[in-house]
């Protein structure tokens, strides 16, 4: 009998310590929009991204010089140079650089996850790539939803699911958990129309009434990118194979 | 414009300070078994039921002379007189009486709500009557899925699905959180064949290991009573319209 690995959905942070375990991969996911958005930042040259928690690390590498992006309740903060729009990331002018982050959700995630053996970042923009990817290193996985201030989140747990399925499909991997279990059901119901579906969701509404329609249509729109945006030390960068 | 009241769903007791407001019904759910077994008590003459969080709370009760129902793990604490199983509360031997229980995850998940203005006990067991009451009190509801040891369950949620489903239906009640949602999602996916699609549940799987099939069976076969037990004071009655 082959010895399987585990795929596992956390849905939000607060729940992370109840489905931690070591030797784990960690997935972090935001779709709407922090993990797209640096998915799209690699994509786009960028050399690497320092998450950071809160607007008062934001500030202190804003003073050092550094690029800083920082968003909350959808919106940049003032004083900033970018928020967490992917399209903020294309215009070619961060090649090369090194961008400081702080989001809502997203990179709140990231720090939850500082105790995980490995990090990588995850979205539909490179659901296949990553899948991929996972399926070779022969570990455990967790998919870490970022939520919505700690409580669940559509996009992001249908996200987590795509990727269960994927690495199930695999026949490398199991899920045992519930929450992966409904996340499959989940991603299943939704992925005839990623779009359609997440119409329910409240995260999309938000978004939505900041006429950001325009990114969530690309943010839910699956395989954009190989980028893999793996941490390194406390920061980020694309994975080189 | 009709003032809809929300139908909202909380995936754990860890969670519930994130969905909790005033002036709502808090409907406690422990498909397997705690709240089925409550349902199937107060079905059978039970008089009053006192829900404790601790096995030492049990005990003082049970040395008090009190009929005492505790369960971990899925079997009975050894010493008590009950578990969680609803056919334990079907003899007939019970009529009138008081019971005292705690389970792993059920009782948890009623202390937790101790806040909430009402607190009503939900299961597949009751769903069309406790819905239809539901609707009739024009409050917002709150559907408190107990979990399995603060991990999601998915049992618990597509009950809270079937609730949040019937309760929109009546075109008194709205949802805004994505918890909500895929509580919907996940009951419609399931509702063709309950006992199916919860093959895959672990919780399903545990009670498998302990033989206790017929349990699921019926814990997992709607609409079987119209009892519904509410909370007075710290313990649970039948409520009488």
């Amino acid at each position: 009998m082959i010895d399987r690995k585990k795929v596992e959905v956390c849905h939000t942070p607060s729940l992370y310590n109840q489905y931690k375990k070591d030797n784990q991969i960690v997935v972090v996911i935001d779709v709407l929009r922090a993990t797209s958005a640096m998915c799209a930042a690699f994509d786009n040259g960028v050399e690497r991204i320092i998450p950071v928690a809160t607007l008062e690390e934001a500030q202190a590498y804003k003073e050092k010089g550094f690029i800083v992006a920082a968003e909350r309740q959808g919106q940049i903060v003032e004083g900033f140079d970018l928020g967490n729009s992917p399209y903020g990331y294309m215009t070619g002018k961060y090649k090369g650089e090194t961008i400081v982050i702080t989001t809502t959700n997203g990179t709140r995630a990231f720090t939850t996850a500082s105790d995980a053996e490995e990090v990588v970042i995850g979205s539909l923009l490179n659901l296949n790539a990553l899948s991929e990817w996972l399926i070779k290193q022969d570990k455990d996985v967790l998919c870490l939803a970022s939520g919505w201030k700690d409580r669940f989140c559509l996009e992001d747990t249908i996200c987590a699911g795509a990727f269960v399925e994927n690495l199930i499909a695999s026949g490398k991997f199991i899920s045992d958990e519930d929450s992966s279990i409904a996340a499959k059901y989940l991603y299943r119901s939704a992925k005839e129309n990623h779009f359609a579906f997440l119409k329910a969701s409240s995260h999309r509404r938000r978004l939505r009434a900041l006429n950001l329609n325009e990114d969530m249509k690309y943010c839910l729109t699956p395989n954009q990118t190989n980028a893999i945006p793996i941490r390194k030390a406390d920061y980020l960068v694309l994975l080189e194979e």
